[in-house]
Protein backbone atom coordinates (compact mmCIF):
# COMPACT_ATOMS: atom_id res chain seq x y z
CA UNK A 1 0.00 0.00 0.00
CA UNK A 2 1.54 3.40 -0.87
CA UNK A 3 0.54 6.08 1.57
CA UNK A 4 0.29 9.80 0.29
CA UNK A 5 2.34 10.98 2.47
CA UNK A 6 5.02 8.25 0.94
CA UNK A 7 4.05 9.11 -2.42
CA UNK A 8 4.54 13.01 -1.49
CA UNK A 9 7.62 12.59 -0.12
CA UNK A 10 8.68 10.20 -3.15
CA UNK A 11 7.74 13.14 -5.56
CA UNK A 12 9.47 15.89 -3.92
CA UNK A 13 12.80 13.21 -3.58
CA UNK A 14 12.38 13.01 -7.13
CA UNK A 15 13.27 16.48 -7.52
CA UNK A 16 16.31 16.37 -6.08
CA UNK A 17 17.46 13.39 -8.67
CA UNK A 18 15.30 9.93 -8.39
CA UNK A 19 17.41 6.92 -10.06
CA UNK A 20 18.51 3.53 -10.81
CA UNK A 21 21.61 1.11 -10.53
CA UNK A 22 22.38 -1.26 -12.66
CA UNK A 23 21.87 -4.68 -11.18
CA UNK A 24 25.18 -6.01 -10.43
CA UNK A 25 25.60 -9.31 -12.85
CA UNK A 26 27.03 -11.13 -9.69
CA UNK A 27 25.44 -14.29 -10.85
CA UNK A 28 27.57 -15.72 -13.91
CA UNK A 29 25.83 -19.26 -13.25
CA UNK A 30 23.20 -21.09 -12.57
CA UNK A 31 22.62 -22.85 -9.01
CA UNK A 32 20.61 -23.32 -6.01
CA UNK A 33 22.65 -21.19 -4.02
CA UNK A 34 22.68 -18.44 -6.97
CA UNK A 35 19.16 -18.30 -6.60
CA UNK A 36 18.80 -17.85 -3.34
CA UNK A 37 21.39 -14.70 -3.74
CA UNK A 38 19.10 -13.88 -6.16
CA UNK A 39 16.11 -13.55 -4.39
CA UNK A 40 18.09 -11.85 -1.87
CA UNK A 41 19.42 -9.04 -3.91
CA UNK A 42 15.60 -8.90 -5.67
CA UNK A 43 15.00 -7.86 -1.56
CA UNK A 44 17.14 -4.97 -1.63
CA UNK A 45 16.55 -3.60 -5.55
CA UNK A 46 13.91 -1.09 -6.21
CA UNK A 47 10.96 -2.45 -8.19
CA UNK A 48 10.55 -1.51 -12.23
CA UNK A 49 14.28 -1.21 -12.40
CA UNK A 50 16.09 -3.54 -10.14
CA UNK A 51 18.91 -0.88 -9.06
CA UNK A 52 20.72 -1.41 -5.68
CA UNK A 53 22.61 0.79 -3.69
CA UNK A 54 25.96 1.73 -5.05
CA UNK A 55 28.98 0.85 -2.44
CA UNK A 56 30.88 3.88 -1.40
CA UNK A 57 28.27 6.78 -2.76
CA UNK A 58 28.58 8.58 0.18
CA UNK A 59 32.04 9.44 -0.91
CA UNK A 60 31.52 10.78 -4.15
CA UNK A 61 32.15 13.73 -5.04
CA UNK A 62 30.12 16.71 -5.11
CA UNK A 63 27.49 18.51 -7.93
CA UNK A 64 25.55 20.11 -6.34
CA UNK A 65 23.57 20.75 -2.82
CA UNK A 66 19.71 21.97 -2.50
CA UNK A 67 16.77 22.81 0.15
CA UNK A 68 13.25 21.52 -0.63
CA UNK A 69 10.41 23.03 1.78
CA UNK A 70 6.81 22.38 1.48
CA UNK A 71 3.94 22.40 4.02
CA UNK A 72 5.17 18.57 4.98
CA UNK A 73 9.03 18.74 4.64
CA UNK A 74 11.98 20.85 4.76
CA UNK A 75 14.93 19.29 3.79
CA UNK A 76 18.99 19.96 3.28
CA UNK A 77 20.09 17.85 -0.50
CA UNK A 78 22.92 17.06 -1.82
CA UNK A 79 22.99 15.52 -5.14
CA UNK A 80 27.20 13.12 -5.71
CA UNK A 81 28.10 11.58 -8.52
CA UNK A 82 30.18 8.53 -9.62
CA UNK A 83 33.40 9.41 -11.48
CA UNK A 84 31.71 9.17 -15.39
CA UNK A 85 28.92 11.54 -13.30
CA UNK A 86 31.03 14.30 -12.56
CA UNK A 87 33.49 14.14 -15.66
CA UNK A 88 29.88 14.60 -17.76
CA UNK A 89 28.58 17.13 -15.78
CA UNK A 90 32.28 18.78 -15.49
CA UNK A 91 32.33 18.62 -19.31
CA UNK A 92 28.81 19.92 -20.11
CA UNK A 93 28.35 16.25 -22.05
CA UNK A 94 24.16 15.80 -22.25
CA UNK A 95 23.23 13.01 -22.22
CA UNK A 96 25.00 11.87 -20.41
CA UNK A 97 27.13 8.96 -20.79
CA UNK A 98 26.24 5.31 -19.96
CA UNK A 99 27.43 4.38 -16.28
CA UNK A 100 26.67 7.61 -15.11
CA UNK A 101 25.12 7.31 -11.52
CA UNK A 102 23.52 10.39 -9.77
CA UNK A 103 22.83 10.34 -6.43
CA UNK A 104 20.61 12.41 -4.06
CA UNK A 105 20.80 12.24 -0.63
CA UNK A 106 17.86 13.88 1.49
CA UNK A 107 18.26 15.14 5.45
CA UNK A 108 15.77 17.03 7.57
CA UNK A 109 16.78 20.96 8.00
CA UNK A 110 17.16 22.25 11.57
CA UNK A 111 18.03 25.35 13.08
CA UNK A 112 21.45 24.76 14.50
CA UNK A 113 21.27 26.43 18.56
CA UNK A 114 25.06 26.28 18.60
CA UNK A 115 25.98 28.29 15.75
CA UNK A 116 22.51 30.65 16.70
CA UNK A 117 24.41 31.21 19.82
CA UNK A 118 27.86 31.93 18.12
CA UNK A 119 26.12 34.22 15.34
CA UNK A 120 23.99 35.92 17.96
CA UNK A 121 26.63 38.30 19.37
CA UNK A 122 27.70 39.74 15.76
CA UNK A 123 24.57 39.32 14.19
CA UNK A 124 21.36 39.21 16.14
CA UNK A 125 18.53 37.40 14.06
CA UNK A 126 20.89 34.86 11.76
CA UNK A 127 19.82 31.97 11.70
CA UNK A 128 22.00 28.61 10.71
CA UNK A 129 20.10 25.60 9.74
CA UNK A 130 22.14 22.14 9.61
CA UNK A 131 21.15 18.41 8.57
CA UNK A 132 19.05 16.73 11.21
CA UNK A 133 18.56 13.36 10.52
CA UNK A 134 18.67 11.07 7.20
CA UNK A 135 15.44 10.85 4.94
CA UNK A 136 16.16 8.85 1.79
CA UNK A 137 18.64 8.30 -0.91
CA UNK A 138 17.54 8.31 -4.52
CA UNK A 139 19.61 6.92 -7.32
CA UNK A 140 19.69 7.33 -11.46
CA UNK A 141 21.56 4.95 -13.53
CA UNK A 142 21.90 5.38 -17.07
CA UNK A 143 22.39 2.60 -19.20
CA UNK A 144 20.50 3.74 -22.82
CA UNK A 145 19.70 0.15 -24.31
CA UNK A 146 17.99 -0.97 -20.46
CA UNK A 147 16.43 1.58 -19.67
CA UNK A 148 15.21 3.08 -23.25
CA UNK A 149 12.08 2.92 -22.28
CA UNK A 150 12.47 5.92 -19.27
CA UNK A 151 15.03 8.18 -21.20
CA UNK A 152 18.20 5.72 -20.45
CA UNK A 153 17.44 5.78 -16.75
CA UNK A 154 16.52 3.20 -14.41
CA UNK A 155 15.82 5.03 -10.76
CA UNK A 156 15.66 3.96 -6.99
CA UNK A 157 14.58 5.08 -4.01
CA UNK A 158 15.97 3.80 -0.61
CA UNK A 159 14.93 4.25 3.07
CA UNK A 160 16.60 2.91 5.42
CA UNK A 161 18.48 0.93 3.08
CA UNK A 162 15.01 -0.35 1.71
CA UNK A 163 13.65 0.57 -1.49
CA UNK A 164 10.70 1.76 -1.96
CA UNK A 165 7.32 -0.13 -3.42
CA UNK A 166 6.95 -0.37 -7.46
CA UNK A 167 3.90 2.57 -7.09
CA UNK A 168 6.47 5.27 -5.59
CA UNK A 169 8.78 4.00 -8.18
CA UNK A 170 6.20 4.37 -11.23
CA UNK A 171 6.04 7.98 -10.40
CA UNK A 172 9.89 8.63 -10.86
CA UNK A 173 10.41 8.74 -14.88
CA UNK A 174 7.38 11.03 -15.14
CA UNK A 175 8.62 13.71 -12.77
CA UNK A 176 11.60 13.99 -14.59
CA UNK A 177 10.45 14.17 -17.88
CA UNK A 178 10.11 18.20 -18.01
CA UNK A 179 13.95 17.98 -17.42
CA UNK A 180 14.52 16.09 -21.04
CA UNK A 181 16.54 19.02 -22.11
CA UNK A 182 19.06 18.32 -19.55
CA UNK A 183 18.87 14.23 -20.03
CA UNK A 184 16.34 14.00 -17.58
CA UNK A 185 18.44 15.47 -14.61
CA UNK A 186 17.55 18.50 -12.36
CA UNK A 187 20.59 18.76 -10.94
CA UNK A 188 23.53 21.89 -12.13
CA UNK A 189 26.87 21.70 -11.59
CA UNK A 190 27.90 23.84 -8.65
CA UNK A 191 30.20 26.60 -9.48
CA UNK A 192 33.28 25.96 -7.59
CA UNK A 193 33.52 29.28 -5.13
CA UNK B 1 40.33 48.85 4.49
CA UNK B 2 37.93 46.49 5.38
CA UNK B 3 34.31 47.34 4.71
CA UNK B 4 31.54 46.38 7.39
CA UNK B 5 29.69 44.34 5.40
CA UNK B 6 32.86 42.43 4.36
CA UNK B 7 33.78 41.48 7.65
CA UNK B 8 29.82 40.67 8.49
CA UNK B 9 30.05 38.09 5.42
CA UNK B 10 33.75 36.93 7.12
CA UNK B 11 32.00 36.10 10.80
CA UNK B 12 29.06 34.69 8.96
CA UNK B 13 31.63 32.39 6.49
CA UNK B 14 33.18 31.11 9.44
CA UNK B 15 30.71 29.43 10.96
CA UNK B 16 30.80 26.87 8.61
CA UNK B 17 34.00 26.45 8.94
CA UNK B 18 37.00 29.24 8.35
CA UNK B 19 40.58 27.41 7.81
CA UNK B 20 43.90 27.98 6.28
CA UNK B 21 46.49 25.98 4.36
CA UNK B 22 49.74 24.86 5.19
CA UNK B 23 52.12 27.09 2.61
CA UNK B 24 53.60 25.10 0.25
CA UNK B 25 57.17 24.29 0.69
CA UNK B 26 57.96 25.18 -2.87
CA UNK B 27 61.30 27.14 -2.73
CA UNK B 28 64.07 25.17 -1.56
CA UNK B 29 67.02 27.57 -2.97
CA UNK B 30 66.82 31.10 -3.11
CA UNK B 31 67.35 32.98 -5.98
CA UNK B 32 65.98 36.04 -7.59
CA UNK B 33 63.45 34.12 -10.08
CA UNK B 34 62.00 32.08 -6.70
CA UNK B 35 62.21 35.64 -4.88
CA UNK B 36 59.25 36.83 -7.24
CA UNK B 37 58.02 33.69 -7.49
CA UNK B 38 57.44 34.11 -3.46
CA UNK B 39 55.85 37.06 -3.96
CA UNK B 40 53.43 36.43 -6.44
CA UNK B 41 52.77 33.15 -4.11
CA UNK B 42 52.25 35.56 -1.31
CA UNK B 43 49.92 37.45 -2.35
CA UNK B 44 47.67 34.38 -2.99
CA UNK B 45 48.19 33.33 0.84
CA UNK B 46 45.86 34.38 3.47
CA UNK B 47 47.08 36.93 5.60
CA UNK B 48 48.76 35.68 9.47
CA UNK B 49 47.93 31.88 8.04
CA UNK B 50 49.97 32.03 5.14
CA UNK B 51 47.27 29.40 3.40
CA UNK B 52 47.01 29.34 0.06
CA UNK B 53 44.09 27.04 -2.00
CA UNK B 54 44.74 23.58 -2.07
CA UNK B 55 44.30 22.06 -5.41
CA UNK B 56 41.34 19.97 -6.22
CA UNK B 57 39.37 20.68 -3.11
CA UNK B 58 36.58 21.01 -5.15
CA UNK B 59 36.28 17.16 -5.84
CA UNK B 60 36.76 16.28 -1.98
CA UNK B 61 34.29 14.24 -0.24
CA UNK B 62 31.04 15.49 1.21
CA UNK B 63 31.19 16.48 5.06
CA UNK B 64 27.86 18.24 5.44
CA UNK B 65 25.78 20.65 4.01
CA UNK B 66 23.86 23.93 5.78
CA UNK B 67 22.17 26.90 5.28
CA UNK B 68 22.70 30.66 6.85
CA UNK B 69 20.33 33.13 6.43
CA UNK B 70 20.53 37.30 7.91
CA UNK B 71 19.20 39.81 6.73
CA UNK B 72 22.13 40.59 4.86
CA UNK B 73 22.86 37.05 3.20
CA UNK B 74 21.11 33.75 2.24
CA UNK B 75 23.61 31.16 1.56
CA UNK B 76 23.80 27.01 0.67
CA UNK B 77 26.67 25.72 2.20
CA UNK B 78 28.99 22.83 1.77
CA UNK B 79 31.66 21.59 3.52
CA UNK B 80 34.44 18.99 2.02
CA UNK B 81 37.28 17.68 3.35
CA UNK B 82 40.64 15.94 2.62
CA UNK B 83 41.65 12.45 2.92
CA UNK B 84 42.76 13.12 6.38
CA UNK B 85 39.65 15.01 7.17
CA UNK B 86 37.26 12.59 6.21
CA UNK B 87 38.84 9.65 7.98
CA UNK B 88 38.61 11.73 11.14
CA UNK B 89 35.16 12.71 11.07
CA UNK B 90 34.30 9.32 9.93
CA UNK B 91 36.27 7.60 13.13
CA UNK B 92 35.45 10.67 15.52
CA UNK B 93 39.03 11.94 15.83
CA UNK B 94 39.17 14.57 18.00
CA UNK B 95 41.57 16.74 18.43
CA UNK B 96 41.92 16.35 14.44
CA UNK B 97 45.58 15.34 12.83
CA UNK B 98 47.96 17.20 11.50
CA UNK B 99 47.36 17.75 8.25
CA UNK B 100 43.61 18.19 8.23
CA UNK B 101 42.11 20.60 5.77
CA UNK B 102 38.29 21.12 5.64
CA UNK B 103 36.81 23.53 2.78
CA UNK B 104 33.72 25.28 3.67
CA UNK B 105 32.14 26.19 0.10
CA UNK B 106 29.57 28.69 0.31
CA UNK B 107 27.43 29.95 -2.48
CA UNK B 108 23.74 32.25 -2.74
CA UNK B 109 20.43 30.43 -2.29
CA UNK B 110 18.31 31.28 -4.83
CA UNK B 111 14.78 29.98 -5.68
CA UNK B 112 14.21 27.43 -8.35
CA UNK B 113 11.52 28.47 -10.71
CA UNK B 114 12.15 25.28 -13.13
CA UNK B 115 11.72 23.25 -9.95
CA UNK B 116 8.86 24.80 -8.83
CA UNK B 117 7.03 24.36 -11.85
CA UNK B 118 7.41 20.37 -11.79
CA UNK B 119 6.70 20.72 -8.48
CA UNK B 120 3.22 22.78 -8.32
CA UNK B 121 0.76 20.31 -9.67
CA UNK B 122 1.16 17.80 -7.08
CA UNK B 123 2.49 20.25 -4.09
CA UNK B 124 1.23 23.37 -4.68
CA UNK B 125 3.40 25.91 -2.30
CA UNK B 126 6.38 23.86 -2.60
CA UNK B 127 9.25 25.82 -3.07
CA UNK B 128 12.58 24.18 -4.35
CA UNK B 129 16.00 26.56 -3.81
CA UNK B 130 19.05 25.71 -5.27
CA UNK B 131 22.62 27.52 -5.47
CA UNK B 132 22.73 31.02 -7.23
CA UNK B 133 26.67 32.58 -7.35
CA UNK B 134 29.56 31.34 -5.59
CA UNK B 135 30.19 33.94 -2.68
CA UNK B 136 33.78 32.70 -1.09
CA UNK B 137 35.45 29.56 -0.28
CA UNK B 138 37.32 28.72 3.38
CA UNK B 139 39.87 26.92 4.71
CA UNK B 140 40.79 25.39 8.06
CA UNK B 141 44.30 23.84 8.31
CA UNK B 142 45.52 21.84 11.07
CA UNK B 143 49.38 21.79 11.83
CA UNK B 144 49.62 21.63 15.78
CA UNK B 145 53.01 23.29 15.81
CA UNK B 146 52.66 26.05 13.25
CA UNK B 147 49.47 27.22 14.33
CA UNK B 148 50.07 26.34 18.32
CA UNK B 149 48.21 30.15 19.23
CA UNK B 150 45.11 29.49 17.29
CA UNK B 151 44.39 25.73 18.19
CA UNK B 152 46.32 23.92 16.12
CA UNK B 153 44.59 25.89 12.99
CA UNK B 154 45.16 28.29 10.32
CA UNK B 155 42.40 29.98 8.76
CA UNK B 156 42.31 31.63 4.90
CA UNK B 157 39.20 33.21 3.51
CA UNK B 158 38.92 33.53 -0.61
CA UNK B 159 36.94 35.20 -2.66
CA UNK B 160 37.17 35.39 -6.78
CA UNK B 161 40.69 33.20 -5.79
CA UNK B 162 41.73 36.10 -3.94
CA UNK B 163 42.03 36.13 0.01
CA UNK B 164 40.69 38.64 2.13
CA UNK B 165 42.70 41.53 4.27
CA UNK B 166 44.45 40.71 7.83
CA UNK B 167 41.42 42.22 9.84
CA UNK B 168 39.06 40.08 8.50
CA UNK B 169 41.33 36.89 9.02
CA UNK B 170 42.05 38.06 12.41
CA UNK B 171 38.39 37.14 12.91
CA UNK B 172 38.44 33.42 11.95
CA UNK B 173 40.15 31.98 15.32
CA UNK B 174 37.63 34.08 17.82
CA UNK B 175 35.02 33.06 15.79
CA UNK B 176 35.82 29.57 16.23
CA UNK B 177 36.52 29.53 19.97
CA UNK B 178 33.08 29.05 20.95
CA UNK B 179 33.82 25.07 19.07
CA UNK B 180 36.54 24.12 21.33
CA UNK B 181 35.35 20.69 22.69
CA UNK B 182 35.22 19.99 18.88
CA UNK B 183 38.84 20.89 18.11
CA UNK B 184 37.05 24.45 17.33
CA UNK B 185 35.01 22.79 14.19
CA UNK B 186 31.46 23.97 13.27
CA UNK B 187 30.76 20.89 11.11
CA UNK B 188 29.62 17.51 12.12
CA UNK B 189 29.68 14.53 9.81
CA UNK B 190 26.24 14.19 7.89
CA UNK B 191 24.94 10.63 8.32
CA UNK B 192 24.34 8.41 5.36
CA UNK B 193 20.51 8.84 4.07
Amino acid sequence: MLHASARALYYLGALGSCAAIAVCTLYVTKSTAQSAKESEAGSNASPIYGVTIPPGYRDWKVIAVDHLVTDKVDQLRAQLGNEIAIKAFKEGTVPFPDGTIIAALHWTRVPSEDNNKVLAGAFPGAKSFVIGSPVNVQFMVKDSKKYAATGGWGFADFKNGKPGDKALHEACFPCHEPAKAHDFVFAHYAPTP
